[in-house]
């Protein structure tokens, strides 16, 4: 149980964490922060805090547990904003999808106090941005990475675990730069090529005309298209070497099914789809059942 | 309402053909055949069809309705097959997501007879093929593409846009070209995608660690790479010329994305993304509400 959640960033992510925490009757108070004071406002408003802060500073102020949940290029500031008031027994943790820059921000900026921040990634997320769509549900179910430095207080590690656990999400550790290689290729790059896919179409003449024939198949390949800009625009560029890498090895496997069709060679093209049919026919989302 | 469906292909599009068919009381019996004599024998258990034929021939024996529901490079042969049998009375659709190959091969088999024969694209389908997974409800509320040419006869052109709309579709007519180009863009380059991207990622050593980490994005994004080999190489090969200039479209797309990903260029890299969401936000699946 802890005393105080101090939630920088009310959005879709931090507001379904405090949602969810509440639930769960693991927090006693909500202090929230946003950059916009509307959206703080609008927090408070529909009970996912309880308390508006004037600024990240005073939002941990008290807190025993600060979760950061603002784009990842956000993430210096936010530590810079509030590590005067850090002490040895905080948790620190952040919910962003990128973990190598978030630490190095970290390590800069907390320095000694580096070991009270436990970085995290939930895999879980909506096109729909924003606290009016924040859910206590959101979470429940999905994996969790945690992704601890050599640095990191065992304690803090534990309680992450804990609270994570008790959220209903299956916990797993790896290092950061193990992270970042895996969502670069599962993540990352499918991003990428949605949102370039539906610039592809959208900048032909006839693109509307081909819009307006797609049909199932379409709509869930670029579901994810509709993300976030400002989230996506810093998550892309902060994990540009990987996802690079993604790109030149998806665009060889591309490359190997365009030459099968231009041959026309049939049986080159069935085995090439056939492994990727199979892949996907084997492969389950890595998921725990709900409690609820 | 017909008096026989003489259905060749009873898998999951042929078979869901028929049931839908018989669920609206628009024909009296349905003879089907299959290459496979378990499959047409599984359909006939089912209730799919009434009667086996051992032929593609006889399956057309006394229909005034025949479905083409094979894999599009088959279609050749099974005009071959049939065209003994073809009435002028007869309407002959076929349910190809490419039509132009599918159009030169009823002229050249057809013939005199090709305006009974009025091409169809039912966007549709599920990754679960046979008919086992048959479903008289697969074709409600989707758009179904009619590509009639000069020599399409009205009568039978006319049927056919009675029968899918008594189905619950929405039907679209266009050309065969257009018709190509479109679902280049909007379904066999995803489709081509998806494929590459599965075999881009389990092609590494951390592959299958990687694809344990992947959470409801890529499930939904990669949904279509599980979709049946021998059916999608033949669409590939079959519309392969629109399908690679589409792909020079989107590598282009993706191209100037990498750009502003590798410069660090935020701005730059927003507004694309900027484009992409809005696009998809603002996309809505044409579809007409169930009946049912």
């Amino acid at each position: 149980m802890f005393e105080q959640l101090g939630l920088i960033g009310c959005g879709l992510m931090g507001g379904s964490f405090a949602l969810a925490l509440k639930k769960a009757g693991l927090v006693k108070r909500v202090v929230g922060y946003s950059k916009s004071p509307s959206t703080t406002e609008r927090a408070r408003q529909m009970g996912v805090i309880d308390v508006e802060a004037p600024s990240a500073l005073l939002a941990v102020s008290g807190a025993d547990l600060v979760l950061l949940a603002v784009p990842v290029a956000a993430t210096e500031a936010t530590f810079k904003a509030i590590r005067h008031l850090v002490t040895p027994n905080t948790l620190i943790m952040d919910v962003g999808s990128t973990k190598r820059e978030v630490i190095d921000s970290a390590r800069r900026v907390l320095r000694d106090q580096v070991g009270v921040f436990v970085p995290a990634h939930p895999i879980t997320g909506k096109e729909l941005a924003g606290v009016e769509h924040a859910d206590a549900e959101l979470y429940r179910g999905r994996q969790v990475i945690l992704t601890p430095i050599e640095r990191t207080l065992t304690a803090q590690l534990e309680k992450a675990q804990q609270v994570w656990t008790a959220l209903g999400c299956h916990v797993r550790q790896m290092s950061p730069e193990a992270h970042d290689a895996a969502y670069a290729a599962v993540s990352h790059l499918p991003h990428l090529i949605a949102f370039a896919l539906m610039n592809s179409i959208k900048g032909q003449a006839d693109g509307d005309t081909y819009l307006s024939l797609a049909g199932p198949g379409f709509r869930d390949f670029t579901r994810i298209a509709a993300s976030d800009p400002s989230i996506w625009r810093d998550i892309l560029i902060s994990n540009r070497e990987e996802l690079i890498a993604q790109s030149r090895h998806f665009q060889r496997a591309l490359h190997t099914m365009e030459t099968a069709i231009a041959a026309g060679n049939p049986d080159a093209l069935e085995a090439l789809i056939d492994a990727a049919s199979s892949s996907r026919s084997h492969w389950r989302m890595t998921a725990i059942k709900s409690h609820g």
